[in-house]
This record gives C-alpha cells, structure tokens and sequence, in this order.
C-alpha cells in the first residue's frame, strides 16, 4: 500500500545574510537569499536518511501532499514521494527546495532587491546550476545533515544531482540522474533561445521590469507551448490527441482551433503563466544552456576524481529533448572514472516528461535502488 | 557538366476571371487569381516533357537561375534545375508557379481585394493543398499541356505532387514525392499551432491588417525560428555548431546571444521578414494541417482506383519533421492499391531540408526516374 504524506507546508530560511554572501559563477554576489522549501518523513537520529529532490525548470518545493485540504492537485512528484513509494516517507527524510532564480519562495528576480526596494527583474545576476547546488548545500548545513543519503531529480533537477556529487562528494552517497544529459545540444539551446525570444519580444516584457501592471502573459504562454511539444513524444502525441477534432465534426475554415492538440497547447501556455514568472523562466533557461560540466577529458577526470557517489542514471525510449544516447554517454563518461554507476533504459510512450508520470518499472527501479543505498548507508 | 538556366523572369496570369471564379474546398470562391510562375527549358513539340514543380511552405515560383547578373543567390533549386542537373532543361520544360495564398506574385492574403480595394488579410478565404493544385491545373491548362511527365516537390511541394496524381489522373505520368507525408500528425500540427500564435500574439498583426505601417515581423521570426529547428537535424546542428561560443571566449552570464546556434536562428528569423508575409504563413500553414487526402481505406482506395501516376517516394534518414516512416506508410499504401511506386531512403546529415541541399545520391535517384519517366512518355 501507498499513501499520501498529507497537508504540508512549505518553509523558509534567510541563508546568505549579515555579510556572508552567495559568490556566484559569474563573479557577482548575492545576500540574501531566501530559501522555500518543504521536508516529508522524519529525519533518523544518527541524521543519515535524508534524500534531497532536485526540480526542473517549471518545478518548485512543493514536491508532495497537499497545502490545504482541498487543493485539486498535489505537489508535482506525488506518485513518488509518500509511504510505501520510492520515495517512502517511513524511511527517508526527503527535502525539496525552490531552486535559485525561481519564482516560488526563493530568491529570484521577481524578489525585491534590498538595495532599490523593487523586484530585480533583469538586474538579479545570472546563475548556474552550480550557483543553484551551492545554494541547497546551504540549506542542506542549515538542516544540519551531514551527508545526503541521495540527491536525485529528472531533466535540469538530473543536472543538479550530477553536480552534486562533482561539487560535494563527500556530502554525497548517490546520485539519481534522471531523463538527462550532461549538456545541451545545439538543438535544446535553439529551443531555449527561441523560448526567450518569446518572452522579451511581448510588449508586457519592458526589459524585466513588469511587475507592475500587466505581464508578457503571451510570450511566456508561448515560451511554454513550444517546450511543452519536446516534453512529450512524437508517439504520445498520437496516442493522445492524433488528428482528432476539438469539438467539432468539420474543419473550420478559419483561425479557430480546429484540432484538439492545438486546445491542449493553447492551455498549457495559458496555465503556465498564472504560476510561472517571465523572468525566471529567462534565468533558468540560461543555466541550463551554460551547464557543461565534462568539457573535456582532464576536466572530467579531474572532477570525479574525488566523486564517491554511486549513480543511478535512468532514461525513457520516446524521450527526444535528452534522448537515451545521452544518458548512455553519461555512464560511459562514469564507468571511465571508475565510479559505480546502474543504468537503466525505460520503455514509455511519454516522452521526457515521463519522470512526472506514475511508470511502474520506473518505480521499481527507483525504490530497489534507493534501498540498497539505504542499506549500505545504514551498516557504515 | 551541368550549368545554370541563366537570366530568367517571372511571368504573371489572370485566372478564373470574368465571372468563372476559382471554387475552393471551404466552399468560396475567389476570382481572379493571378498566377506567378516560371519556366526553364523548352517545352517541345508533342508537348509532353514538362514537369511541374510545387514549392514548399516559404519557397516561390523562382526555383533556378537569376533575375539578374548580380544576383546573390539563385533560384531555391537551382542546384537541380538546369542543363545536365537531374531537372534537365536540355531535355525537359520545367514550370515552376507561386502557390496560391503566397506572397511572390500568386494571389493571396496581401493581394488587393476587388470588392474593397484593400489588401484581403484574413478576409482572403481559408485554402487547402487541394485549392493549391486546382489553380496549377489551370495555369497548366492555359500553357496548353494536357499531360505532365512528372509532378515533383518536397515537403508539403511532395503533398502536392500526389494530390495532383489524385485530382488529375489522366495528366500526371509520375509523381516524384520528396520528404513528405500522407497527414501531419499532432506534433506537426502543435508545431504549426505554436508558429501561428507567434504571428498573432505580436502587436502590430492588427488581425491581419499590417499592410500599411509596422510589420508583425517579431512574431513572424519567431516562426520561422522555430520551425526552422524542425527543419534541422540534431545531429546536423550538432556538426555545424556544437556548443561553440559566438565571438567570445567565455560567457557573457547577460542575455545576449551566447552560442554560435542562437546567433544563427536570429539570423534565419530576421531575414525571413524581409521576403514572406505572416498571413501567407498562416494560411498556408492551415493549408498542411488540413492535408489528409487517405483518412480511411475506404477513401484511399477510392481515390487512388483512378491514378495511372508511377511514383517516386524519397526520405531523409535524419529527417525528423517528416521521417522515414511517413515515406514508407505511403509507400505501403500506393503498393497495397497496386500503384507503380519505387522508394529510397537517402542518408544524409542535413535532416528535412536535404531536399534542398545538393546530395550526389539524391541527385542520381531523382535524375534516374526522370530519365526512364521520359523515355516511357516518349516512347508511349
């Protein structure tokens, strides 16, 4: 039996404050910075259970459970976070925090910058995903947890698992990479700059500064709706939507939208942008873009040197934004270095957004693994 | 050896004029339609060596030659059109016609409305390829050609050159079919859907009415952007510009275009503006979604018992707008119906633009089956 970690709530932390500041990858500084995020199940005593949840580009703390009684959806990892799930909640102590530059409770260019008294907007400093690891380690020490059982997250949240384990190996017993790469391609940048293209060419951008009066709703819908298409796959689409009419028997020989996979997208982006900010969408887009950890065979080397982390790195078949050669370059680049790695392929008709969709084989895999790591960490 | 048509010039046609207005599929009717066209090569004696070339989405009726000396660029297909090019103007009359609802001399969107005196924007009536291929048969007519040797095009030009096999059976001998499909599927579509949202979210589309003042020109770029990924491989922007930085040596951690890919799209997107008209890419856009000509066995029987049409069916094995599988389901269909069909896949890197670029193997294919198209026809 599976259950539900219940009503939760999010917390905050001010971290990077009185003089010490965030030094970020690009030389600028930041303080402070506050961190939302949300815990579920109970810290163990010896403080060894605690598995940390990285999110991707549209995510946020808010990982499982419910915020209040009648919320429609649950947190946006649900069907994997609670007891008697992967991640079981009567074992493990899992955190989930808004990422650096989000939009969610965390410091991020929609904050108010202390020393104007007004949102950032494009004067928040550009971040990396290092910068985003450097911010939850802090977090991680302000919780007092020594060392991670797992830090594990899909897409970008995959990213920052691999990150963790370069940039705190000894904070760091596994790292679950999944649906990811080690960079983007010429192909996932182009669709990012086109994405941002979007956002800054609406009328409502006015350079970042739109937090007053109206938002560049339409640019960010759009952003959304093309990303939304590499999220899913060419078969899914089919499965789901193929070229059946959205309520209607016959073409409208008009504008309308006569099919029902162009009501969906129309949708997504309408939705997305009641939660989602312009500006971050903008941040976060770049880190991605700039993360290249192993950009050749030294630095790789010289990075994983001191890794002890042990890598699950898990990829879908119909994923075409991080295919699987990607993932099967990742553990290549690890069983090199000599570091412990598993990989598994899974099979899914949805794409790469099949690490938010309740996979029973993925399940599995992730659970079976996070025992045997629980096992190991218990017995050291 | 083969060489270039030269100097060329485009020739214009009033069609379905007087009162004997062209009828679409919607339902209207449209008159006149003046066509732009071109043609390379003479047309000979028996009047039974001319080929008909359909456009894609953006291309135009100048597909060889120049229109001047200084020309920078020839014609879009200049590379296979002309003397000992496998569209040999030597032996074959080659015609070439903007498509209906273009923007290069055939009526369309822009092109003064009679009743008003004013350019139709969206009042112009929604077409479909089909619309597309009645006013070719007409333009084919008026140069007084009962039958054409082959039918060729790539992309949604290959969607055209079988819907002319089709809709005139007794006046096509082949159909040369290059990267294409029997339909668009949901992904296409959303792509499409996402493009047209573009054009319309931008400020000045003034419901299609920017043809006095500003231009939706970002929306437009926007566009063609991101359609022009789809046109792309992965692994052909993998090759041409990887990860490697635009003029710089490190990050900019700003907005400005960091990677050599994103420069580029904004080039692509930029000069796109200045030669199309964004209602001529919603129209025709719409025209693609709508295209389905088999939606069920019965149809496609029926439509296919009366085509005497040999075919000629090419993919891209990087193509992945329209990959190898949409080839090969027409191919089992034109095959299942007892039509004359050879099919090849071509490798290449360059993805669903190859068609365009000069391929020595699509070359000989393409110059092979015209060569034997041409001896039956003379021989017949």
């Amino acid at each position: 039996m599976s259950g539900s970690v219940g009503i939760v709530k999010t917390h905050y932390v001010d971290l990077f404050h009185e003089g010490t500041p965030l030094s970020l990858d690009s030389g600028a500084s930041l303080e402070p910075v506050r961190v939302a995020y949300e815990t579920y199940g109970q810290l163990n005593a010896s403080r060894s259970n605690a598995i940390l949840i990285c999110h991707a580009l549209s995510g946020n703390a808010h990982a499982a459970g419910k915020h209040h009684a009648d919320d429609k959806k649950s947190g946006w990892w649900d069907s994997y976070i609670g007891p008697g799930k992967p991640f079981d909640t009567e074992r493990y102590f899992i955190i989930c925090s808004n990422n650096l530059a989000g939009c969610n409770g965390t410091t991020g260019p929609s904050s108010i910058n202390p020393a104007t008294g007004k949102p950032y907007g494009l004067r928040f400093p550009m971040i990396t995903l290092a910068d985003m690891v450097r911010v939850q380690k802090s977090l991680i020490d302000h919780l007092a947890i020594p060392r991670l059982m797992a830090v594990a997250g899909g897409s970008m949240g995959g990213m920052m698992a691999l990150q963790w384990a370069l940039d705190y190996p000894d904070c760091v017993a596994s790292s679950v990479i999944i649906g990811s790469t080690l960079r983007l391609s010429a192909q996932n940048i182009a669709f990012n700059a086109v994405a941002r293209q979007a956002i800054m060419m609406d009328p409502h951008f006015n350079n970042g500064d739109h937090y007053e009066g109206e938002k560049p709703k339409n640019g960010l819908a759009l952003a959304r709706m093309m990303a939304h298409i590499t999220y899913l796959s060419e078969q899914g689409l089919h499965e789901k939507f193929g070229r059946r009419l959205q309520n209607r028997s016959t073409f409208s020989y008009g504008f309308e939208a006569d099919f029902a996979i162009e009501s969906y997208l129309h949708h997504q982006g309408s939705s997305f942008v009641d939660r989602f900010d312009a500006n971050t969408y903008l941040y976060i887009t770049k880190a991605m873009d700039y993360f290249d950890p192993f950009p050749d065979p030294e630095t790789t080397a010289r990075r994983l040197k001191p890794v002890q982390a042990r890598f699950l790195v898990m990829s879908f078949d119909t994923d075409w934004r991080f295919d699987t050669s990607r993932s099967k370059e990742m553990v290549k680049i690890l069983h090199w270095n000599e570091k412990n790695v598993s990989f598994q392929e899974i099979s899914s008709p949805h794409g790469h957004d099949t690490f938010l969709i309740d996979t029973p084989i993925f399940r599995q895999s992730l659970a079976s693994f996070l025992q045997r790591v629980y096992l190991e960490e218990s017995g050291s």
